[in-house]
Order: C-alpha cells, then sequence, then structure tokens
C-alpha cells in the first residue's frame, strides 16, 4: 500500500476517536483579547503540550512570553531530511453577540457534517490536523520522513504582539527549511488553493472629546460642536464614492497586480451573485477599476470596526454628546510599511481636525504583508499534494486576511512559508455560529500527511 | 405687611420642612423613557396628587391616558379674577452614565447651597415651587387672588404623546387666561429672563445594514460596504464646515431674526469666555455668521444623539459590521414644522444613500417651535415679579430647548404661555450630577406669589 492508502485507512478508522478529542480542545473559551480568559489561555496551551508529548515529539514546553504562552515540540531524527516547522494558534476570537449563535461557541456540535464552535476552522481546528497527520504517520509508518517542529501561538487574534520576539530570541531552536501554516481556507468547496500572499494589518482607534461632559441638545445645540458629528466628518473622510482611500499617500508604495495575476485570477471566474446570496447583500461594494478578488487580495482598505457615542439605548434621549470613537483597521498589501501607514493616518486625521473637539489617535498592533513567488517548490509541492487528494487542479491565490507572524517569519527565519489551509471563506470565523467542514477536516489530514512525504524528496 | 413681605417671612421660616418634602418627590426614580420604572411614574403622580389635595386644592384627580398619568386639580373661588394654568413634568431624565454622578441620582443631597438629584431643576423642583406658592398664600391671606388649575404631566421627556389628545378632550376643563410654565431657566445667575419663544424638536434614527451578518474583514474587506462607513457618510452630509445644515430646504420656513431682536441679544453681552470655560472647550463651533444666542435660541439644529454599532469592547475586533444606527434630533425654530422636516430629513437620507446597504428610517415623537410677542401684559408682568425679587432689569429671551406641549397649549387651548423658569443652564438637567440653586428655589417661591398678584389686577 502507499503511504496515502495507509494513512486513508488510519484516518477512516480513528475519525470518530479524533473528533472527540477535538471536541475537547474546542470546549476550552481561549479568547486571547479578553483578560478574564487568562487562566483558559494557560489550560489551552497546556492541553496542546500534552497532546504533543502523547504523539512522541520532544523538547515539548509551554513558554513563557509576556502575554499568553507559546507551545514548542519537535523531533529531528530524519537525518538528512528538511525540517518542517509547522504553525498555527490555540486562541480564538470573541463571541459577542452571543444570541446570534445557533449552538453554544464552546459546545461543540456536529450538524450536517460540519463542526459548529468557536475555533473550530480558526484555528484550533486546523492545529489539531498537523497532530494527528504526525499521529498517523508514526502509527503507519513506525517514523516521520522529515524532521518535524512545531510552535503554536496564543495571542494570533490580537496582532502577535509577542512571537516575533519569541522567534528572534529562539532563531536557532526553530531552524527549518520550510514553515506550514494552516489557518487560510480552500479556494472554494472542493478547490483547494495555495496561498502566496497575505494582506498585513495596521489600526488605530480615534477618540474625540469635546464639552467635559454631555450637554443638552436645547441649551447647547446649534453652539457647541457634537463630538459624533465630529467623528462622523473624520470617518467620512476616508474614502471617496469610488471606495478609494482618501489618506495621502496610501497607496504610493502598493505593489501593483502584474497582468499575470489579474489574468489568472480572472480565470478563477469568481461568482459574484454567489457571494451576494451567501452574505445576503444586494450589491458589492469596492475600490473602482478592480475586481472582487483584486480589491481583497490585492487592494488595501480601511475598515471601521467599532463606533460608539452618546445614547444608543431605547428611544430617544436630546443629549449632545461630549464624547464619541471609532476603531478602525487597515489591511495591507505589498509593499505598505504598517508604521508608515499609521503615521500616514494620524496626518490624514490632523488635517481633518473638526473645529472644538480634541482628538487623540492610539494605536493598535501591526502586521506587515507577505508575499513570495508561486513557483518556488515548496509551494508547487503543496499544490501537488492538494491535487492528489482533492482531484482538481490548485489555485495560486492570495489571502485578504492577515496572519503578522507571516512576515516575521519571513523577515526573522528567512524561509519559505507555506499556507496550506483548509478552511472555507463562509465559515463565520470571526462571526457567529463559525462552523468547520468536516470534510475537509478528512481531506486536508490526507493533504498534509502527503505533503510531508512530497518535501522529504526536495534537496532544500 | 405687603404681601410680598408676608410670603418671605412664610417661606424663611418653612424653608427646612419644604426641602424636606421636596426631597421626598425627587427620591421617586419617574423616568418616563425606560418601561422598568412604570410603576415609579405611578407613585409620583400620587404624591403630586395627594400634595394639591393637601394644599386644599379641589377636584384632584390622576388621569389616564395612552402612556404616564396627567395630574390635574383646581381652585375656582376667586370671582371675576382670571384663571391661570400652571404647568409643569413629574417624569425625569435617564440617569446614565451612573458612575459619573458624585452622588446618587435619586438619594437628594444639598452641597453648597445646591440640591443634587435628577428632577431637582427639570422639572419636580420647579413643579413643587408652584404648591409652595399656594400653600404659603392660603396661609398668609386665607385665599387666592386668582383662579388657579394645575396640569402636571409624566412624559415631557420623552415628547408628550398623549397630552395633546388629553388636552383635546379636557378643554373646557382647562380654560383659563395664560398658562405658567416653569421649566426654563435664569439668563445667568442672578439675571432672571422671561422666555418668549422655544425650539420644537423632531428626529429620526437611521438604522444601516448591509450583510446579513459581520464579515471577516480580511477576507471580504475591500469587497463589500462597511454599515458603518456608509452611515459616516450619511452623517457627514448633513452638515458642512461652516456648520450649516445641508438638508435642502431645510431653512425654507425659518422665521428670520429681526434687527430689533438681534440687538437686545447683544446688548446682553453674553460671556462666551465663560460658557467655554464651563462646560470645557477650547472653542465654539455652530452656524457661521451667527452669535451664540442666536444659534442656541433662534437657528435650527441637526444633532446626533448617539451612534453605534460595530465592537466597541475592550482591544480590537476586525470585523466588518453588518449593523450601524444613529440618533439624530433636529432643534426647530418658527416656523418650521416638524413633519415637513421629517419629510426633508428622509430625502436627504434617500439622495445619500450609499451602495450595498438597505437603510431605514424611524421617526421620534415632535414638537412645534413657539413664539409669542413680548409685549404682551402677561409677559411684562411676570417681567415686573422678577424684577421685585431680583432688583435687576429682566432679561427677554427664548428658550433653546424643546416643550413640546407649548405649541400644543396655544393652538388648542388659544392662550398666552408665560415661560417662568428658575434652572441655570449650568445645572445638568439631562446629564450626570443634575442640581438646582437653591438661590432660584428661594427666589422664585416669591416671585411666583408675586405674579399671582400682579395677574390679579391684570383685565384679560
Amino acid at each position: 500500500m502507499s503511504h496515502l492508502q495507509l494513512l486513508d485507512e488510519y484516518f477512516t478508522q480513528h475519525r470518530e476517536k479524533h473528533l472527540e478529542e477535538l471536541k475537547e480542545f474546542l470546549r476550552i473559551p481561549s479568547i486571547s483579547s479578553l483578560s478574564e480568559h487568562k487562566e483558559d489561555m494557560l489550560t489551552a496551551a497546556n492541553w496542546l503540550a500534552e497532546a504533543l508529548k502523547k504523539l512522541g515529539i520532544e523538547n515539548v514546553s509551554v513558554d513563557e512570553t509576556k502575554g499568553h504562552p507559546v507551545v514548542y515540540g519537535d523531533w529531528l531524527h530524519a537525518e538528512g531530511k528538511p525540517t518542517i516547522l509547522f504553525y498555527g494558534h490555540y486562541d480564538v476570537q470573541p463571541v459577542d453577540p452571543l444570541h446570534l449563535w445557533e449552538s453554544e461557541p464552546f459546545n461543540p456540535e456536529i450538524r450536517d457534517n460540519k463542526l459548529f464552535a468557536r475555533g473550530s476552522s480558526d484555528d484550533k481546528g486546523q492545529v489539531f490536523m498537523h497532530l494527528k497527520m504526525i499521529e498517523a504517520l508514526f502509527a503507519t509508518e513506525g517514523t516521520l520522513p522529515v524532521n518535524v517542529k512545531f510552535i503554536y501561538e496564543g495571542e494570533e487574534e490580537v496582532g502577535s504582539p509577542n512571537l516575533p520576539a519569541y522567534v528572534e530570541e529562539n532563531k536557532e531552536k526553530l531552524a527549518a527549511n520550510l514553515i506550514v501554516i494552516s489557518d487560510t481556507g480552500l479556494y472554494a468547496p472542493g478547490k483547494p488553493a495555495v496561498c502566496y500572499g497575505l494582506r498585513g494589518l495596521t489600526g488605530v482607534q480615534i477618540d474625540v472629546r469635546g464639552a467635559k461632559g454631555d450637554l443638552h441638545s436645547g441649551l447647547y445645540g446649534g453652539g457647541v460642536q457634537n463630538a459624533i458629528h465630529a467623528l462622523a466628518e473624520i470617518l467620512a473622510s476616508f474614502r471617496n464614492e469610488d471606495g478609494q482611500i482618501l489618506v495621502d499617500g496610501f497607496y504610493d508604495k502598493v505593489l501593483p497586480l502584474t497582468d499575470e495575476e489579474r489574468q489568472a485570477y480572472q480565470e478563477l471566474n469568481f461568482d459574484e451573485d454567489a457571494l451576494k446570496a451567501e452574505i445576503g447583500v444586494n450589491e458589492l461594494f469596492g475600490e473602482k477599476g478592480y475586481s472582487y478578488l483584486e480589491q481583497t487580495w490585492a487592494r488595501p482598505t480601511l475598515e471601521i470596526n467599532g463606533v460608539f457615542g452618546g445614547f444608543s439605548g431605547e428611544g430617544i434621549k436630546t443629549v449632545l454628546p461630549a464624547e464619541a470613537g471609532a476603531k478602525i483597521t487597515c489591511r495591507l498589501v505589498p509593499n505598505q510599511d504598517p508604521e508608515e501607514i499609521v503615521e500616514l493616518l494620524r496626518k490624514h486625521i490632523q488635517k481633518h481636525q473638526p473645529a472644538g473637539v480634541e482628538i487623540t489617535v492610539s494605536e493598535f498592533d501591526k502586521g506587515a504583508p507577505y508575499i513570495t513567488p508561486f513557483d518556488h517548490p515548496v509551494i508547487q509541492a503543496a499544490g501537488r499534494s492538494y491535487e492528489k487528494v482533492y482531484n482538481v487542479p490548485t489555485a495560486y491565490t492570495r489571502g485578504g486576511g492577515s496572519i503578522p507572524i507571516v512576515a516575521a517569519f519571513d523577515q526573522i527565519l528567512e524561509l519559505p512559508v507555506v499556507l496550506m489551509g483548509f478552511g472555507l471563506n463562509s465559515e463565520n470565523f470571526h462571526a457567529p455560529n463559525e462552523h468547520f467542514h468536516l470534510e475537509n477536516f478528512d481531506k486536508g489530514l490526507r493533504v498534509l500527511g502527503d505533503y510531508v512525504h512530497e518535501v522529504s524528496k526536495l534537496s532544500l
């Protein structure tokens, strides 16, 4: 039997047991952004460390950082063979608004061959697949065809503030020939993708303050600046009707799309009507002159993530609000620099400063964008593994989302990054009712198992 | 002794007792806008009815409406003399944000000769003054020099939705020669005012909906409309840099200020620096070409009272929000029509409809603006009573706030409205730490007592 047939048999036999273990992992509410979940973060890290040890992985440790810990482990007995570093994250997004969940976010439930739980797709489910792939290789072959290292962090959803320092400090320990990250998705159901670029992220919170307290809108209204109105004017100034960002210099360093890329994206025949139906809108809206894939893969954005100010309760309160605020994040593309973009945002806000208010700008964590040539051998090998299991050509794509650590790995460890993901865009990663299609859990295990064999044949 | 000397003696002797009674009234949390306070509203109405009965007021009733009840009472034994209808409201504003109160909103406390409590100034404190003035007249003179009627409502803070119907149905019962409303303020500390005009009110809530649920800003960002961004564009479109409202037709029916009015306001020597210091802003902001008093007394406004959407918790959540909303109210001046203005707002929003979202506009309750000539005898008599007690010339002013019922009284009962108020603009009516300067409580009691004598001399 081929290694792929052996793996297939093993995964089929152990499917129920594997899913029960995954549910156990998903029950830990490891929300990294909320301080009340600090203990749960440690529980999740320890769960992962124990799981690695049970596989036979060595040098397993739960390493402290200034934030949530990093879980590390390795197995380095494939002499003369390449070393793969596997990365993922065990932290998850917050769950609000809770009332929109059909089943509890931390009580995993399988419905219609989908596993519903916060983290099922992003990213605990995919981290878990690395582990079970290793388990299967040891069980069916008694050894591994490559050397492996594992690094799982707990701060991806808050911008990985402490991982770059950790990677820098552990540069030798983490040295490898490539890194495999499973935190992206297929191109479409049944259509696998290898992602060769990612957008970066930067953001600011804008706090507007007018009077020292809320005022009566009858007595003062018309003569004193309204903090919400001032904020709305700043927010509206960021974009024109054609969806172009109006921040001076915003597009200056954007790497233009090549004709080959535009052609390749067009050949994917992206179905805009299906997207509209899926998300429930009558029309799409984005930067004029670019297709939807171009807009979301290769063009930068400025997104308002939240806004608050004044009275938002039941009925009417005729208040002239003294305070208002908004959270803004930008998705960046190569070769935009997060620090530079924040400076441009600050200048823009200063330039559009309304009368009668004070403005405070505070920064969120940043992540650089990343791109790698798609003809690199480790990328092409990944494409072959997908094709063997899914039986269709692999799409070479970019990701609209951000994995801040990708650029750090690129810069610090100087190794190619292979984004092999198994999610689907419809899986509500950051929204209520997150789920993971188990079809891709099953196929993905086989793809990963095949990939280590593909890599073992490469001279890196 | 003159009636004023007698009143002075009486109020001095009974001051402590009166303040204790007022505190009792203020302890009832009669917040009309929150349904959980329905029972408290009834308690406050009954308290008021009992207080009227104790005075010797007759035909006292707590009359049901579709909302909170109206308290009525009368005393009609001054044959051949004018009848004064006294109006006020026993409902109060919500108290959030609670943490900014220095003492509890419904646990009245006197500090520095100011009475701190929700409703102390707006309007329970002033309603209570009507009652104690009557008590003092009966005690010192054994009778009243005029006929009196009382109507106290419980829905002023939510736009008096049911009072016009009540007044219409009880037109005969409420018939009078004038109505005295104590719900406005002095011009400045030590400087009394008779208010001869008020702004009206109308408003809408704008709800914006994009996708059927929040989306991941990485995966979809750049290709799908952001509900908050769309809302911000609508909100910003309402006003230009000169503070002018850009809603087509908004100013068409505005009664221009006369040269006499502009001159009179200018002579009040309004202290903008003192205002800035009081409310804590470095500069004022309003419609270009008008003074602060003109802006707040005689020009209409469009104020954003609240805004909400997306993630407003701790830290960052890179969400592409599906929903956002804002509450907007306009202060209207003679001769703007609230219904017409709402239609203009709807048209404006439609005209500025951003791509990729659906918008719902819902209306709040409305109140018409009001104005009366300031040389009317009942207005001039009020000016005289103020001058006797305060020993300075009375200012004839307009109010920037809205008492929706004023226009209804004007239209239904066809009687002149005399706005005799004793508050100060700095008293945080609709904000935390509402308070009432007891100096004006003391003086106001004497003014009101004198005024009924002034009115008794008029042929109306």
